[in-house]
């Protein structure tokens, strides 16, 4: 049995997913993988912190920060500093990093990470930033310690996307991808398909929490631009930036658009490819018309889908239907057994 | 470097083409995983059999089967018996079975792995049937003798099923599938779409290769159901043969079906169902009609899918598209990697 101390920097919807999931798992993971997890520490942005080297209390830990109270009654030791500080005092093995993305330099989460690489902790995140930023040198200085850096729920949330690509695709040769990976658009122009403004379809989504009060990275096809540079990167070793994609957004689809589809019998898609043209790369986020013998046509609502050509096989399609933050979590936790399993 | 012999049982379409991709792959074995492949013996049923320690000529034994000639000539020692003689007589690490199905019995694959496994090789199957009638029972003898039993490619060719729930989805837990399994009968449906009756569709299906000569194994459901059976037993933890699937073929499809479902927007597919419905478990494979919303419409030709339900995320599909015999023979190196990657 291992004795794994975690250490959490963010505790918002996927931090707190993931703390509930890992004590529904608990005796899946000290049965069937020999893992025993506790968390030594909590960082928040609004909530305090915590540190406990006998392991936090995650009932507690939730109650608060659900009831909007600080951490800080659950520290047994006095911490005063900001997360890099933190990183440094807790006493930990992994590092797990929820903090939002920032879809432009992908800090602060990078520095987070190599705080945590420094100080001998594993890494593991649910954010594209690092990925998009900082993959070859995170990696680079992760196998420089003997650590691991881990991001599964980074794209299609807890879809395994990288660890397939790490372990079930060994020997097969990834030559591009298709997919829709932007959950926000799909729900948006599907509002329009329902006779909605795109206007009136994003204050919605506003209202219900889908989309941020800044719409444009989801609209404009940013977030879905850090996807393609993301699994460009990391499957397809060819190490891109979202500046490098071919991006357009949604703002160009009319009401008239979405209804000629229609009458076609066809929908518009926010769809995302990337992948070798004879010796050009091509990186793209575009919305195209698909038509009903197109598997990108059923994907619905907050699903998600992507296909990749690889050597031995002309498409391989992974589809997520309906995740929730519980998904996102998995990936945490999928990515925390992979660490182990090979140790 | 790791020096591996391989045994091959079958060298028709499937066996020829893993012979082709391991001369493919053989610099990314050697590279990234430390593999030095060889084939010691190839048994065939109307071609011969070669036994060469020092390894076989792969180009040499596919150059001699495709023009009808006997692999005798390739032989370093002369061996006269059956295939447990042959599996008996040879040096080797690892058999590699692709012998064709025995739907109703699973042997003699059964016993060509059986006795692998008495003779301290791992092994590896590109068939259905020792997966449905023997898995349990040759997964302890395996592991009894410290080898491995793997069998990526019995359920849709070489798309990652087996490896994805080993691997990828290590802490969650599968409460039940859907899909399209069984590519002929998806295609018998298509032609009747296009206007042919069932008869017209087998005849042309046969005449193609497609369909064999008694097409009551796909038509009858029989195919899809060793599949569900498949799916159930490993999967699932829940061992069931073919003959405990709930099982209604496509012959009951009429072309004023197709055209009602077409009418309406939709297609008539032979749905593959396993999972628990409360406390009863449900294996199923029966004609459904589904709509444009659904995963299953688009998947045309010999394209297959399938979706996991799972306690972390309500589906997580797998689509294969336009798979070939190279894509079952990654199947079989990607059971190779496998088994020792870890090791």
């Amino acid at each position: 049995m291992k004795d794994i101390r975690l250490l959490m920097i963010g505790f918002g919807n996927v931090g707190r997913a993931f703390a509930r999931l890992l004590m529904q798992k608990q005796v899946t993971l000290e049965n069937s993988y020999g893992i025993r997890a506790k968390v030594t520490g909590i960082f928040t942005a609004r909530h305090g912190a915590c540190i406990n080297a006998n392991g936090i209390d995650l009932n507690e830990a939730l109650h608060l920060v659900e009831n909007k109270q600080d951490l800080g009654v659950l520290s047994t030791q006095s911490f005063k500093g900001d997360t890099f500080d933190f990183i440094k005092t807790c006493p930990a093995d992994v590092l797990i990093e929820t903090t939002p993305v920032n879809p432009q330099a992908g800090t602060p989460a990078i520095d987070h990470l190599r705080t945590g690489f420094e100080c001998g902790m594993h890494g593991i995140t649910a954010n594209k930033g690092p990925v998009v930023y900082a993959y070859r040198k995170l990696n680079e200085l992760a196998q420089s310690k003997g650590l691991k850096f881990r991001f599964e729920s980074a794209v299609m949330d807890g879809a395994p996307i990288f660890s397939l690509h790490r372990h079930t695709l060994a020997g097969a040769e990834i030559e591009g991808f298709v997919g829709i990976l932007n959950s926000c658009t799909n729900l948006l122009i599907e509002a329009m398909e329902d006779g909605t403004s795109l206007e009136d379809a994003v204050r919605h989504a506003q209202e219900i929490g889908i989309a941020e009060s800044d719409p444009s990275n989801d609209i404009d096809g940013w977030d879905a631009a850090i996807k393609v540079a993301a699994l460009s990167t990391v499957l397809m070793n060819h190490p891109i930036t979202p500046l490098d994609v071919d991006r357009t957004g949604i703002r160009g689809i009319s009401s008239q658009m979405i209804a000629d589809a229609k009458l076609q019998g066809k929908r518009w898609k926010l769809v995302c490819r990337g992948g070798w043209e004879n010796d050009k790369f091509i990186a793209q986020v575009k919305p195209e018309m698909v038509g009903v013998d197109s598997p990108l046509f059923s994907v619905a609502g907050t699903s998600s889908f992507v296909s990749f050509a690889l050597d031995v096989l002309p498409g391989l399609g992974i589809l997520e239907s309906d995740p929730s933050p519980k998904t996102t979590a998995f990936g945490l936790l999928a990515d925390l057994i992979d660490i182990y399993k090979g140790a």
